[in-house]
């Protein structure tokens, strides 16, 4: 996959743990870290759980050698007081540049540190930047957890989706079958009033018709009420 | 918002506090926990960075007794080895549901436990499933970052695009001004060659005009090119 990820000065190494999990599990696998905190980059890389790709990480100094090879630059920001210089899209729009230029180029996404996130400097590398829609802009994500949805939002459209199993509805003759046995047991159960019957019966007809039994489920429905009508012959 | 988080037998304090703050990040407010590991559940609460709607959350023992005031039921699973008796969608396709549902009734989204996540039981609440399209489906997410990427899905085209600054593009009188200024400096440079000079200038005509030079940009070309021109009319 032609996206590399660059985390900038991360200090947790939770957070780079967690970032190297989301990119496995949406198949991006080129993560560089530029000035990280040694202590939390060794212990990282070197935890129980540790993501094969985080011993392949590749650190830098600065973010312009970390960006070697890179077409297209793009940070991720939660805007907050920051005034921009940049283009700013929200992550579904970014995207979809993003995954255009990965089909020529390699684009490089750039996450700032926990507390700060990416500094003036790191953002002028930047063609452009993007934004998650968070509901509170002040209250900025956990970088494993940005990670996670911006590599979703790049990878979505790309991945096929599963095979649901197809369910069959039932067809209106077992509908109705159930309907008037359901009649039935309402009748002999005293439910039905004779009186006012053709009424409650159009009722619950159409009752039964919301349900959108499905074709296995009408098995079980006809069984159960097989049952309870062959109990209920049985009494005066 | 109409939607309760549910966590199902949650092991892990960081994943429940990630939980909480990706909740707090896409506005919904309303976590409950069934069966959670006490001491985990109680470090979460207290910890220093733990969301005001952690302390808020309901506990409860099973799954049906949490489902309180619910009309629709979703689990999330990475599917793997199980084999399914619900319908899955992937999670674009389930938050168009969800969010149809949201508008008249409260909707529950349950997460299983890091390990083993939801069991044959807790499914059997379920109306359907939905599942994140990660590209390697044996390997489970993060509870936390899985969190985050299903309420970013359901929440996303509810809030309302940031309005990202109009970039002007400069007009083709200041791009041709560029042109003309690019074409003298080559030529006092000796960078144009006089023999081949019309080609080479139609060249460099459409070389400009990709770069797509924004109107405010313009005017630092203008400016760095008059001031290298007026240097270049010095030398004979």
């Amino acid at each position: 996959m032609n996206l590399v990820v660059i985390l900038v000065s991360p200090r947790n190494p939770l957070n780079i743990g967690a970032a190297a999990r989301a990119m496995q599990n949406f198949g991006c696998d080129a993560l560089r870290v530029v000035n990280a905190y040694q202590v939390a980059f060794r212990e990282a890389v070197s935890a129980v759980s540790a993501a094969p790709l985080l011993a392949a990480a590749k650190e830098y100094e600065t973010v312009g050698e970390a960006l070697a090879g890179c077409s297209l630059v793009i940070g991720t920001t939660s805007i907050g007081h920051r005034e921009l210089q940049h283009p700013l899209y929200l992550i579904d729009a970014g995207a979809k540049r993003i995954r255009r230029e990965m089909a020529t180029g390699q684009v490089a996404l750039l996450f700032g540190s926990e507390k700060f996130g990416l500094s003036n400097e790191d953002l002028s590398h930047c063609h452009w930047l993007m934004r998650i829609p968070t509901v509170d802009q002040r209250r900025s994500m956990n970088l494993g957890q940005a990670v996670a949805v911006c590599l979703y939002e790049i990878v979505r459209s790309t991945v096929k989706p599963v095979p649901t199993k197809r369910i069959k509805p039932a067809d209106s003759e077992e509908i109705e079958r159930i309907t008037q046995m359901l009649l039935e047991a309402s009748r002999r159960s005293g439910y039905l009033n004779p009186v006012v019957a053709t009424s409650t019966e159009n009722k619950v007809r159409r009752m039964v018709r919301r349900l959108r039994i499905t074709g296995s489920d009408a098995a079980m429905w006809l069984g159960m009420l097989r049952q309870i009508l062959w109990k209920l012959r049985k009494l005066p």
